[in-house]
């Protein structure tokens, strides 16, 4: 059944998760499509066919326990346990991301980081101590870390890709600003401010006349 | 015209825009679809669909002038200027953005930098100021910013983008970990780093069996 879902619904549950976390983090215990829907900005009708796909979560009148569908997405999302994440790069942007206190409660936890400057080897970022690159392969295996953020330059990507998904990585999250080769049975998802930014810029008015 | 163009579409014009700077960097003139297809992961008649809302970009056996391309790219996507960018928040995350090399010659350029914390106003990242966020709206309206970029903490996330609007930012990407309420006629963008490892984790066996 999970395989026939489409990876846009996959995609907005845990938008949806989110959303009722800060609801209970406000306080409340119950809350509504509709509800959930102004908060987000997606229609009512969209959540309750999203979440349809899994079971009946919510009752008419009642709504939804929030609660309860928490556990139920984070059982959906395999979320109940924390997922080892292994940061690969500890530039500026490498060191946000391990310092970066939102992987708490929502499934993961930044267990490694590594780099391959001699200067950064061995000094701490948190609690963490950056590794040598080159004990890249042994720690993923022996530690079964099965997912991590690449924040490593462009043209060290695909390479530190390529040394990622044969150390048996199976999920990339990669700040590098290139489309990456990656094997299937591997996800890979991408995230560059700079496509985000050119993608809204479209609908915008130039800052001077093209005319 | 440009109305009727759906927003998946536009949204890969920047991914297909990367790549045509890649190949002409290594040294490429033109390309095809079936080249562009095979080292994005998209098939050749999903990016001559695309394409083809625009005009008539290849030739059937030559395919693409890739500089005429990206030349028409930039231009479909108003990246001819460089659009000034306002970062708000300092921070790790803030200043990685404010040192990111990636949006010279990419249509941005970040041009002013804020944040509340004392210590921070005054000092410089890369060649700029950090700036008394109590400047934000004035700074804003007087530079003509029409782009921002939001890194400050959840819990003033919300606080901090209506103060945007109101100066007048017509576009924000927010890397606040929340859904934020903003008017028709500004766009948004999330970069949430635990949202994509959710949605790829829906795909992994999980690290403690379930069962």
């Amino acid at each position: 059944m999970a395989n026939s879902i489409p990876d846009i619904v996959i995609g907005r549950l845990p938008i949806y998760l989110r959303e009722l976390t800060r609801l209970a983090e406000e306080g409340k215990t119950t809350t509504s499509s509709q509800e959930l829907g102004r908060r987000l900005g997606i229609s009512s009708a969209q959540i309750r066919k999203d979440l349809s796909h899994f079971g009946e979560f919510g009752k008419q009148g009642t709504g939804y326990h929030i609660n309860y569908l928490v556990d139920q997405l984070r059982q959906i999302l395999h979320l109940t346990d924390e997922w080892p994440v292994a940061v690969v790069g500890a530039g500026l942007l490498g060191q946000a991301i391990a310092r970066y206190q939102g992987f708490a409660h929502r499934g993961f936890r930044i267990a490694r980081i590594f780099d391959n400057d001699p200067q950064k080897i061995g000094t701490k970022v948190n609690n963490l101590t950056i590794q040598d690159i080159s004990e890249l392969e042994e720690t993923i295996q022996n530690a079964d870390i099965k997912i991590a953020i690449l924040a490593v330059p462009a043209n060290h990507a695909q390479e530190t890709a390529d040394r990622l998904v044969k150390a048996g990585i199976k999920a990339i999250l990669s700040y590098a600003p290139i489309s990456l080769k990656i094997p299937e049975g591997v996800k890979i998802s991408y995230s560059d401010p700079v496509i985000q930014l050119q993608q809204m810029a479209y609908y915008l008015i130039p800052p001077i006349s093209q005319d």
